[in-house]
């Protein structure tokens, strides 16, 4: 039932706009009560949304079994891609949906309240394992948005192209930024790490673990500059 | 007159609550009528952020009169600290506000979609800088996002203190942090900058323009690890 009542909702919408579509019309398509749609979805908006209830259950409950050896950014990154995954899940919704949002100032205002409970959940986990810091709030807070700014950069992308192709390659890439940014080397072995960037006064940003044999260090920006 | 009805409504929210306060409640304190209201306030909401939308078009104009040769991710830090500006020129005001909007759902909203709108002149302007990376929508979308994170940390911090003290030290530890994870070396000439972190298996990060000279980055490597 719940699943029809998304149906009835979203071919109102498209026909009629989301203004011009009431509860009551969508209840008389669906075949059911008012009730029976307010059991399911508390307003009009969230069945615009039916799945984010969920999709933040599965953030919490995936944050919270999280190894305390998992590398916390590493860890929020996979955590946004549970919210790729739900979009994904149905392509064809996603991209209707992305349209609307984009028309209804209300639905906008909604999509950010919604962004903002991932946001607030992601910092959360990264604020507990960043509590012996001084600054972890701080990071917490700042690595978090980033995430949820990369994820949504490269799914609006997605969005914006239909839904075409494979959506996780760009989010891949999108978090990858992130994680250069701000992750420790995924490796526990010393490790270095050389992004070379296009630019004519471009930045040479190099990570590596503190353990990381100087020689190494060396070696790995010689070869990125192509100065040996 | 803008200024007595402010006055007010504050005087109302803080002695009945938002919710219980009307306008009429408003307008009659202030001793005027209801178009005077309307012509400075749109709705009740926007009595309680009186100088956002000052403050969004003083950073438009902020950002449109950048010089072409200003370092983007320093140059929207400093369209960040507009906002703190306008905190900082009334303590006592951003106090009582911030205490309000943590009560009131419909006022927490609202400050979201004001949040993100100063995030989208942000990254509208860093877009227009890395116009010419084929990542430059990603970069502009994580760093506006991660300076806007950076500097409500450091907001809140200080509203969560009652204002005391100054804003602007912790505001600037933020946004270095943020500027020490994207911004391009401040100097124009080469130079290198080494961050070690407290932690046991932390990580080096070196930012350096690609220019400077291998011997000064590895000297700088060696000064922060103390292995010289």
């Amino acid at each position: 039932m719940r699943d029809a009542l998304v149906a009835s909702a979203f071919q109102l919408f498209l026909e009629r706009g989301y203004e011009q579509t009431t509860v009551d019309d969508i209840v008389a398509l669906a075949g059911v009560g008012r009730r029976s749609f307010f059991r399911y979805f508390p307003s009009k908006e969230d069945v615009v949304f039916p799945d984010h209830e969920r999709c933040l259950a599965d953030m919490t409950a995936f944050l919270a079994t999280s190894e305390e050896s998992a590398e916390p950014v590493a860890r929020v990154c996979d955590a946004a891609r549970l919210v790729l995954l739900m979009y994904a899940e149905n392509p064809s919704f996603s991209v209707q949906r992305y349209r609307l949002t984009k028309q209804v100032p209300g639905l906008r205002a909604y999509e950010l309240s919604v962004v903002w409970r991932y946001e607030r959940e992601l910092a959360a986990y990264l604020r507990g394992r960043f509590a012996d810091r001084s600054d972890g709030s701080l990071r917490a807070d700042v690595i978090a948005s980033a995430v949820v700014a990369a994820h949504n950069n490269a799914l609006r992308s997605w969005l914006r192209s239909d839904g075409q192709g494979d959506a996780s390659a760009p989010v891949d890439r999108a978090l990858g930024y992130v994680q250069a940014a701000f992750g420790a080397a995924p490796l526990p072995m010393a490790t270095a790490t050389v992004t070379p960037l296009d630019q004519p006064d471009d930045v040479v940003v190099v990570v590596s673990r503190r353990g990381a044999p100087l020689w190494r260090v060396v070696q790995e920006i010689e070869t990125t500059l192509g100065r040996e």
